[in-house]
């Protein structure tokens, strides 16, 4: 496969989309960003790396980060993170309180915002408030391996202004004793974490190891076993786009993570794994020329998992 | 009648049920309460008081405090109060958050935690933070006419350490906008309001401006209209009890409002006030004892309002 | 009080409105209704008669029926009743199945369509199919003195044609094992119920014993106890209009229930009862011309319970 | 690989479970199964063959058949039939109802009950009631190439006995205009449709066009495009365990289909079709024991898609 031509007919294909979706506006720093970006990047197995558009350009990873702090919270406390999250789609949108409710406090996965204060919440209580913000851009850093990776400091400090939402989960979690840590203490790694930055080949590079059995096949570096690299991307698969996740399964067909930052990161198992970036959102909140952009990378490329 | 006689009755009725049902135990100083108390007052229109058991021990009001607060905040706003609440039976615990989400966070009435925290969130709009605590506390104490109110600044304090589902609730509601004040502000207006006490003697006495029409029929003064009297009365009697108002009024057939202290107000309209305590709660969080003495009170005066 | 007068000047304040309201068009039956029909008719405890408007004119009486059914049903089975249906207001749509659906097949209250299949039910157990058509009627004749009252079959084969909706939840309660007939005999019956007619002078003189202690004040005979009386008053007054309960009793505050013939009947424990009609129905399915009318009756008569 | 040995290997370690779960007791034909039972059957690509156990031993299908309907739903209608399902997880049991009235009768998927009426109910529109019955048998008998397939007409009556629930969601779907044929038609079909029995070897070979990009190998015959059968496979993987297709992806990462005859079958796509069945249940309604096979067979195998 030439990726270098499948890249360019990718973008050829959503030239013309190129701007539609609504960019995220409760944050200022997001509301800005330009909708006519578009990039895209993939990583094999191998190290080689392709690029299309504005594939070098940091963008706000939002969502995307989930797995990453999914990754980190499993790697500290092991399979009994599963007494304190479930690993079922939810079936509702990212932010929804009804579930949490039924289920008492329990969140239904990881990939939804009460899942991942959970995961959060995790990281706080080994590594302290502060030490858990760190710890994550340390992580994240590693997976990148030079690419460049910062937090945002104005965008954790907007996430905070407008987050009413997540508190409300983070209070409503602690209210069924499923969140160790104080509410506030949570919400500020949240909200840091969600306000990392990179760029498609970033992000690209960083998630390789989930395509290559939990090792990363560029330093040798093993991040999690095959197993645990199997099962993210079961969940990616299975949770990764909220209430939108069937669709992406059905369209595109391989497990992938999306962010409000109109990022999406997918991984092929085995091959490769691939980035993209477009501010313009869908209804359910993931990239829509994104989207596009891999159900056309996975037809042309015959990657899809089933 | 002779409501000496039939406060005796009562009290014997209810006597081998003494000490049943769950006393309140997410705070400490409900928990501590002895669960034998009982008390009971009777203030009529004519100003005549009747009383049994420990009907001047001072106990806490918690959410029999939302009828006053929501008589505040439509003094304060007017009509205008019920673009931000419904006026519906909830049909579902008092701090279920599901109902806010389907509703976009419009709660269903004022006598659920949510509405209460929309009439809190009215005062601290008007008073300020500190001002609007002043204000309840001011309000309740003309209400009493003397009898002896206060707020239990260990019981607040508790409430706020524990309050983590009514934390979520107005971070909830202000994530669609329906909170106009930082939520912190509005919970601490709400947990102190919640930690009013008063006896039961104290609490008849208060309401009885909804037993005549608006107006204090012992000072004269008028507190509401003749019809948003009604009104209120009329939301206490589908509300006043979260998902056992229908049985309240099933059974009782009074407008009343219960709180998580083991108190209730019944208004007898156009003829008395009652008040009971009784520390034991139902499953669903009204006062046991209190709820079988009133029925009783109701059986024996025919007061009904069907 | 004069009621004529006072009829008079409910029927001047709503003629501006009237017609206004959308006619249920589920069934044409009822969809050919003239919405500018408007009729009133009051019989008091005395048995005095005052009427306004088309009061003589029959209606299709739908869900005012469920309060016949009800009677018949607690007459039938007693207070074993209560094990088959609650009494709290649904805070949902007359025809929801979702809480029916949480609470095993229990229905909120003998009100809404579900509870009234369990009503339903109680009397094919007693009565068998085409007995219990045949009870119902007989009933209705008995409790209306005189006044006609019939089933229009046509109205009975429409419901059945398009009545999908309560043939899901008659098979969906007797999957929780809460039907004891077959679906298809109770939902035979329970049409035919809906489809019984009166006029505004039938009606409020066929109800007139819940306004007088379960004694018909007339006739003299005893139709249901006095506690039954009130406690089918106050489930009334809980549940009688849906989801747009609290809301009745805020601004008319009479126990009262509504069909989306556009009658509604209303209560004045002691006094009189009360019909109106006409065919407009709000959002909720109740009356919305009827609600203005009741509305300004109890305002001009005082007659509200609270 | 070893496909013998592997099957061998799987056998022993599911051995000490043998037995476990609850066989489904709600029709008497699938309760008086042994829970003894255990079979498994592998077709390869290449159309080779392992079986182990009691593979050869025909069970009721049940929902495993709702993959089949799809199949002839999507050809007899195209894409359009994706107006009248969605394909996302429903993160609700396989018979809720409280998804279908939240979204307007549309169900979540075609693997639950509601979805699987849709594909029914299409069937019938285009082979007339009894037809539909006969298409469905036909067709299944055409993917088994051979293998035995029959209708238990004494199974297809039970489930029309007992199917109060399928009944209820039906009539609800009628309610809301998305079943364009009579109720008890469209169920006379699907309750006949889940009475289908096969063996192991039997589905694992009719399905095995699933695991061809949707072509049968063995005949070369085209069933579904390539993209329909990718499709199919991913609605398997996000929808096919009902509330524990998470957990399935988690643990096997193989689209599957269950019912609750304690038959499964799984696709690897471009490799082979496995079935097991087991006739004890999870809480979930799915296979206990199957499950387990199925996992360690994915574990053996490396197939996991993930």
């Amino acid at each position: 496969l030439d990726y270098n031509e499948i890249l360019w007919e990718v973008a050829q294909t959503v030239e013309p989309q190129r701007g539609s979706g609504k960019v995220a506006n409760y944050i200022p720093a997001l509301a800005e960003v330009d909708p006519m970006n578009f990039g895209m990047a993939v990583v094999t197995r191998a190290g080689d790396r392709f690029t299309t558009g504005r594939a070098d350009r940091p963008f706000s990873l939002q969502s995307v980060t989930k797995v990453i702090s999914l990754t980190m919270a499993l790697e500290s406390i092991g399979e009994s993170f599963w007494k304190r999250s479930g690993r079922e789609p939810s079936g509702d949108p990212f932010n929804s309180l009804v579930q949490l409710e039924h289920e008492n406090g329990i969140p239904r996965n990881p990939l939804i915002n009460a899942g991942a204060l959970i995961s959060t919440d995790v990281l706080v209580s080994r590594y302290g408030r502060d030490g858990a913000v760190e710890a994550i851009l340390q992580f994240a850093q590693e997976l990148a391996d030079g690419e460049p990776v910062r937090i945002d400091p104005r965008v954790a400090a907007s996430e905070r202004e407008t987050g009413f939402r997540n508190a409300a989960v983070a209070n409503f979690m602690r209210s069924f004793g499923n969140l160790h840590n104080p509410p506030d203490d949570v919400l500020h790694v949240y909200f840091h974490q969600c306000a990392l930055e990179m760029s498609c080949q970033g992000l690209a590079r960083a998630m390789l190891y989930l395509a290559n059995g939990g090792v990363d096949p560029i330093t040798g570096r093993r991040i999690v076993s095959e197993r645990r690299a199997r099962r993210i991307n079961a969940i990616m698969l299975t949770c990764g786009h909220y209430d939108a996740s069937g669709d992406f399964a059905f369209h595109v067909g391989l497990p992938g993570k999306s962010g409000v930052g109109g990022g999406i990161v997918a991984i092929a198992p085995g091959q490769l794994s691939v980035a993209v970036w477009s501010p313009g959102l869908s209804p359910q909140g993931n990239s829509l020329v994104g989207t596009m952009a891999l159900e056309k990378f996975a037809s042309l490329t015959g990657l899809s998992v089933f």
